[in-house]
Parts: C-alpha cells; sequence; structure tokens
C-alpha cells in the first residue's frame, strides 16, 4: 500500500461517490432540495435576472457588480475578447495545422496554445491581481476559440468578434454571423449562467487537481477541457437532441423509451446523480425554450412526459426527470447553435467556473494526492509470491 | 451539501492524504520498507537489468516479455517513434506558432494537437487493441515532441529520430545529436524505469480522473503534463541542482541547508511524502551517479552528507533523506540532458505509466465525481441568511 503512515488509510467508495473533498465558498447544490446558489445567490434566478457579465463578476470576484464596477468588468472582459492580432494569427496558424472536425479538440489545443502565447506563468509564481488576470482573460476568449476553430473547420473565414454585443451577445454573432436577436442573447445567457458551476464535478474537480500543483492556469484549464470532451461528463446535450430526431413524434416516445430500458441503455436527457427529483436547471430551460417556441420545443415537451411516465412504472423507487442536459440543447438549437458546438458552448461558460474554482484551489498551497490500493498478486522484496 | 444521499459522506482529509481512491494492478509503492514494485517486479532491480521497452511492456501488457514478445515490442516502439512525414510538419508548425521557451508548455501543446492529427478517439468508443496502439505510440512520440520542441526553441532544425538505437538512445540522440555512449543510455535508462509509475501521484490520478469520463488518451496525457509542470510535481530536479550550483563547493553544504532552514524553505532534494527513510529510486541513481563519475556527483554525495547532517539536527524526529530529484538531476546532467529539459524528460518516461493507467481506469466506467462542503455564508433558498 502506497503509505509509509502508521494511521490506516481510509478506503473511499469507487469514485469518490459521497466523498468531501475539499471546502469551497464558490457555491452549492442541495440536491434533496432541488436547489444550488453561487455564493449565496440562487443560480436559477441569477439566471433570469443577472446578464453573464454580472454572475461572472460575482463567480471571481465574489460579489455581484454595482453599476461601476459593471460598467468596468464589461470593458475589462470585452477588451479581453478582442485577441491581439498577432496572438490570434498564430492561433489560427495552430488551428488550421490541427484541421480537426472536433471543436473541443481543437479548443484543447489552442486553448494550451493561448496560454503560451500571452505567457502564462504558475499559479505559485504570480499575486492574486496576475492570477485574477488570467482568469478574466482565459475566460474571455474561449468563445472566440471555439467559433474561429468551427469557422476553420467549415472552410470559412473566422469573424471579427464584436464585443459591444456582450459576452453572449458575441459569441453568438461570432457562431451565427448575424446580429443576434435579443431573446436569443437572454435565452443562451440563462443557459450559460446555469452551467457556469456545480458542485465537484469531474472537470471542476480535474482542474483543481491540476491547480494544486501550482501549475499555470492554462495547465488546469486544458485538463478541464479535456475531462468535459469525456462522453460522460460533457457529451449529453446532443446526444439528448438526437434522441429527440430518433423519436420523431410524440407518439412514438414511449415505445422507444421502453426499447432503451429493454436494451439496457441509459434514457440520455433524464436522471441526474445528485437531483433525485426535479433538476432546477433543467425547469427553467424548459420553460426557456417554450418560451422561444418551434417544433423541436412542442416534439421536447410531449415526449419528456411520456418518456417520464415510461420511467416512473420502469422504476418506481426512483424519480427520473428531464436533466440539464435535455432542454440544453433545444435552447442552443434555437439560438442558431450548431450541434456539434453544444459541448464546447458549455465549455464557454464552464470555464468561468474552472477559474474561480483554480483562483481558490491556488490559495492552499496543499498538493491533492490520493493513494491507490495493490490489487495484483502479492511479492515481497525478491518477488517472490507470498 | 453536494448530495441528495442521505447517507452522511466521507469527510477527507486535506489534499486526500491517506485515502484510497482506487485499486490498481499497476504497481505498489511499500514506502515504509523503501520498496516499490511494478506488477511483482522490484522496480530498481528492473532498472538495473532490464531495458526501458521491456519494462514498457511489462506496464502496458502487464508481463515482461520473452525474446519474440520483446523482438516484436521493439520494432512496434521503434516505427512509433518516427512521426510520419506530414504529422510531423504538422506539428512544427504548431510548435513554431506557440514559440514558447518552456518545453514542458510546448509539449502539452504538442501532444494535444498530435491526438487530433492521428484521429485519437474517446476511450469509451474504442476496444482494448485500439487503445492499446494508442498507448503505444502516444508514448513512443514525446521524446520527439520534447527534443523537437528544443530544437525549435533554440532555433535550429529539429533532428531526425534514429530509432535504431532503441528508446532511450534515440532521446539522447534527438537531444545532443551525438552517438549515445552506452554507459549514458544505461544510465538514463536507470532513471526513466525508475519513474515511470509511483502510486496516485497527482499527475497518474489527473490522468485516471479524465480517462474516468471516457474522454480520448490525449486528452488524459495533456492533463498529466500540465499536473506535472507544476511546481510542487515535476519541478524538483532541476531545483535541486540549481541548488548545488549555489551550493558550490561541500564546505559550505551545511551552512546553506542552515540558511534554508532558518527562512522557511523547503530544502530542495530531501524528504519525500511516502518514504520516510531512503528513498530506493534515488539510492540506485546514486550509485549510477558516482558511477558515471565527475565533479558533479561529488560535490553531489558530499552536500548530501553534509546536509543529510544538519536535517537530523534540526528535525530529530524525521528521517530526511535525499530523494529522487537529487540525483536525477545529476545523472540526467552526466548524460548529457540540459537542465531545461529535465522534467520534460521525466515526462517522456511517466507518461508510460499514465497510458497504462488510463488503460486500467478505462476498464471500469464510473466516473470520478467527488463532493465539496460548502463553507461560505449560509442562505434560504430566497437568499436570505439563515
Amino acid at each position: 500500500m502506497d503509505s509509509a503512515t502508521t494511521t490506516a488509510p481510509l478506503i473511499a467508495p469507487p469514485g469518490l461517490a459521497g466523498v468531501i473533498v475539499a471546502d469551497t465558498t464558490i457555491g452549492d447544490v442541495r440536491g434533496a432540495e432541488g436547489f444550488f446558489h453561487y455564493r449565496q445567490y440562487d443560480a436559477t434566478r441569477l439566471a433570469r435576472e443577472r446578464s453573464f457579465e454580472e454572475v461572472w463578476h460575482l463567480l471571481v470576484r465574489g460579489t455581484l457588480p454595482d453599476a461601476q464596477e459593471l460598467a468596468a468588468w464589461q470593458e475589462r472582459t470585452a477588451r479581453a475578447a478582442t485577441v491581439p492580432a498577432d496572438v490570434a494569427a498564430a492561433l489560427v496558424t495552430v488551428m488550421r495545422a490541427v484541421a480537426a472536425d472536433d471543436p473541443l479538440v481543437t479548443l484543447r489545443t489552442s486553448l494550451s496554445a493561448y496560454g503560451s502565447l500571452v505567457g502564462d506563468k504558475p499559479l505559485w509564481d504570480s499575486d492574486e491581481t496576475t492570477k485574477e488576470a488570467a482568469a478574466i482573460s482565459s475566460a474571455a476568449v474561449v468563445p472566440w476559440l471555439v467559433a474561429t476553430a468551427h469557422a476553420l473547420a467549415q472552410g470559412r473565414e473566422p469573424r471579427l468578434p464584436r464585443p459591444e454585443l456582450g459576452h453572449v451577445g458575441n459569441y453568438l454573432w461570432l457562431i451565427t454571423g448575424v446580429e443576434p436577436a435579443p431573446e436569443h442573447v437572454a435565452a443562451l445567457s440563462r443557459y450559460l449562467i446555469l452551467t457556469i458551476d456545480h458542485g465537484f464535478n469531474n472537470s471542476t474537480f480535474t482542474a483543481r487537481t491540476v491547480a494544486s500543483t501550482g501549475a499555470d492556469l492554462t495547465a488546469c484549464l486544458v485538463a478541464g477541457i479535456g475531462s468535459l470532451s469525456g462522453p460522460l461528463h460533457g457529451g449529453a446535450p446532443s446526444r439528448a437532441l438526437d434522441a429527440l430526431d430518433e423519436i420523431g413524434s410524440a407518439d412514438r416516445a414511449a415505445r422507444w423509451a421502453r426499447d432503451q430500458l429493454a436494451s439496457g441503455n441509459r434514457v440520455m436527457g433524464f436522471g441526474h446523480a445528485v437531483y433525485r427529483g426535479t433538476d432546477p436547471r433543467s425547469e427553467l430551460l424548459k420553460q426557456t425554450a417554450i418560451d422561444l417556441g418551434g417544433p423541436t420545443a412542442e416534439l421536447a415537451v410531449r415526449v419528456e412526459d411520456e418518456v417520464v411516465a415510461v420511467l416512473a412504472e420502469a422504476k418506481p423507487d426512483r424519480v427520473l426527470r428531464a436533466n440539464v442536459e435535455y432542454y440544453a440543447g433545444v435552447v442552443m438549437q434555437a439560438c442558431g447553435i450548431p450541434r456539434e458546438l453544444f459541448t464546447p458552448t458549455f465549455a464557454c461558460s464552464r470555464v468561468v467556473g474552472w477559474t474561480a474554482h483554480v483562483l481558490e484551489q491556488s490559495r492552499d498551497r496543499k498538493i491533492i494526492r490520493p493513494l491507490s490500493r495493490y490489487a495484483g498478486p502479492q511479492v515481497d522484496r525478491a518477488g517472490s509470491p507470498v
């Protein structure tokens, strides 16, 4: 066993399920209540009432900005969203060279390159002001990296940012090339605010684990993107929409759900590890999808009812409801975001959460370093079986 | 609190210290005995008696190869060490574009790009054969990525691989540009074999955490490199050598060590979290350094004696001895590896360990997803203090 201590090691449950690994002041998920907050503020209320920039300030600075603070923050984040021309040219070169079709993979490489190009320094060599500046510019640049990778993958010239549209409006502009409609900006802002942070999900925990070594911020964020690219973590919004396509009409939903269960598949878009009842993010996104209207939203609502009924019958001991991924895809599609950018768009919000967590973790100079338990054949020092 | 379960969560000690998070059959560190092994084989004995390729086979395949298996493995890893011309050209373009001075940061970006260029697929979409092939080629290409980034940073043309020199000989050739001396190949092989794996260190745990999402292998390895770039994890070999330079002669060592202690600094190169007494890696590397000879090795041995005496006096309750980093730098320098490549060279071996761990983790479809504990002001759902 990987320890010299005389105290017996703790044996954690698989996947560290149910294990508190650190304290945080960034937010809290109260699953049993169907409630989560960022720094004391109900996240669903923030999503309904505040701009992305206000919540970004809350996450990184710790407080909601007053009017003056907000103006300064907007100016600063808008400036950071425009990559200097020489850096932008280098990043386009990198993206063209890798020529990947998966924009999240290109984001992993290009954000890593961005860190080099702006001279990101180890967290432990940086004071709080420097770390915060890096946190702001890294999160500000991600939408541009996503949109530029997407443009190149489509064989067209990347668009120039229009930061005066705000963080969310500029992202929609970069993706769609049209002046974003206010209701699309509002709807996408809701989605992005709702997904900034959510406990010690795998990518947030990964970013904090890397941060605990004192590495640079970029190393932490790139690790987070790698985690988010895993099908178990960031991949569900497009799959939920794929399922809706497959179902096609509400009268086929019950049969589809029964087939999924019979073949042992997870029913994509339903159920959550933490929320046993309603996922508060899903409720607000459902309302947002209905408000935006359109046939997909209508189908999604009717399919949800059918699938929930089948699940209630098949698994009476669990309350399986639509999760955040289910309506996220519907909302993003209605805003004009193509399906292959759903998870990269998720990265545009979650990166803000990662930066807040990395800043918090970097104030604690204790490396995260657990133990493993050897489970192979036992040997003595001479290599003989014991 | 981030859970809906009714069972009380476990509260882990800071940094997950002393917490077993998973079982492994890859290796075991028995700190109290000053002993560690890879799959039942004493790692120091492997380092003395086996080639890097043999131990690589042991880590990935689970067994030491017989003569025929070894020949096939050597042929396969040698082939993988030569990057196809189009991929190599694209990677050189990426490295030139980022123009970073830190070769580990360039490795992070270029390995991420390599994954794109060879079309690395999510672990969960891959069978065991495909995953193993990715594991072999990723680890095989890291020395070339390191050496090429180094050449470009120095403003010279990268050298072409000579895989017929073997994995370690080829790396020395790529770095130094001279036919490697057999004693340098042997010495560097020892260092590399000794550092392939070592429990759930931060980078290995990071790579496994990302792997648990089902992400692609590259995402896991890039996260590991980010972790290794942290000063608390991979940064010590060069600092230990920097300290030797600062000390200059053995008669100044005791004074230097007392000054370090008085100013509250850690004494670089001494002490280990797991080994309370002798670090078995350090013992073998010390002998290796002495065998290679030279003034630095001589100085290092004399300084070690002086520093250990000071530490024993200052901290009588702990046994602080030279750790793996202390002699690692001496050995690498004697083999002709420049100081800025010490940690990237460490990455060349540890990446083999990461790939073995990622393969193991990918067979367990449980995501690593711990909890956090909210430690800010308490609020109710309306946002009022409670």
